[in-house]
């Protein structure tokens, strides 16, 4: 007899859920299909039931990961209340709190993922690649329009000051992590908002 | 009878070459002590004569890959014939063309690895926090010389803007990986070296 679909949606929610966990923690290789399976206390027959292979349930878990960041980017980056530098700001912030509050552990699935496996899965690298330039045109669309109230400084083409806010901040969360100190996401945070993209800096200091 | 000091000196240079090459292409978990030695051609007790873990053989493969970029930081970093700026742009530069060279396959080692392992091990997440430190604080002595010489703008602290150029370079590398296209890298050295660093974009724009 099939499982009702509440059931089912459960089953595989809680497969993915405890995906994310250990491969956030581990990385892909590292990451056993039979951890996960003990870890939610279903049998074998139950994972692939929902996943064809181990890259199928990775490929999952990022779009579960990014079902779950929803949240948050409606909150910060997508919050029309908001000016666009605080959007900008308070992503970070949020962020910064999550990787705080692991002790700088983990660090970005996304990124971690897409270190380990973009040369060793096209699939992968492909999901991983799309997520990594989706937000950067979130981040885009928050620098125009910045810069069109005045508030960002126009001195930066806006889709290049995307790509290095992004490029910045992965690297700021990975060595965050590596140093296991917040101090290289609060100093691109300085840097980034009290320096870079407000467009008083240009003219206060030099 | 003992190999004489040259031979097992080229063995263990094999073997932590051959160990760069597969940490490189697959990271720590998915290289294999057996790939190693078989690439290298000697057997398992030749490896355990030189190493006595695979987390001792990733420690010297951290401090071999350190001993190969030297001659690249010697060029461009340490280039004393070469200003602060043409220094920072030359490193971007051969690192851009050793990424290129490979099709964007591979990355940073460094990074790699940080992102793998930081985590799993405090003697590799050390050692590997270390090499990143260094980096930073060539970086940071470029950015100091070229605002004393008044080539690099003064609006940024040298530390902050030197942290922010090594995790935006990270950063740069791990998008170029994941996208298969140099461009990250392309639009990191376009913004720092044409409009963020250069003292005169300040009195240029806005």
């Amino acid at each position: 007899m099939t499982p009702p679909v509440a059931a089912r949606q459960d089953t595989k929610t809680l497969l993915l859920e405890a995906g994310i966990e250990l491969m956030y923690e581990k990385g892909y290789t590292n990451t056993g299909i039979q951890e996960v399976l003990q870890r939610v206390g279903v049998p074998k027959g139950s994972f692939y039931h929902y996943f064809e292979s181990k890259e199928d349930f990775a490929l999952a878990i990022i779009e579960q990961h990014q079902r779950n960041s929803r949240a948050k980017i409606e909150r910060t980056l997508e919050n029309a209340e908001l000016s666009p530098i605080t959007r900008l700001r308070n992503f970070c912030n949020e962020c910064k709190q999550d990787l705080e509050a692991s002790n700088c552990r983990k660090g970005c699935l996304i990124g971690n993922l897409s270190q380990e496996m973009a040369d060793q899965s096209e699939r992968l690298r492909s999901a991983l690649s799309g997520v990594m330039a989706r937000w950067r045109d979130y981040f885009s669309t928050c620098i125009q329009e910045g810069q069109a109230t005045g508030e960002i400084s126009q001195a930066w083409p806006a889709a290049k000051m995307a790509e290095l806010f992004l490029c910045g901040w992965e690297g700021a969360i990975m060595r965050s992590k590596s140093s296991k100190t917040p101090e290289p996401m609060n100093l691109f945070i300085d840097l980034m908002f009290n320096h870079i993209l407000i467009a008083k800096s240009l003219s206060m200091s030099d």
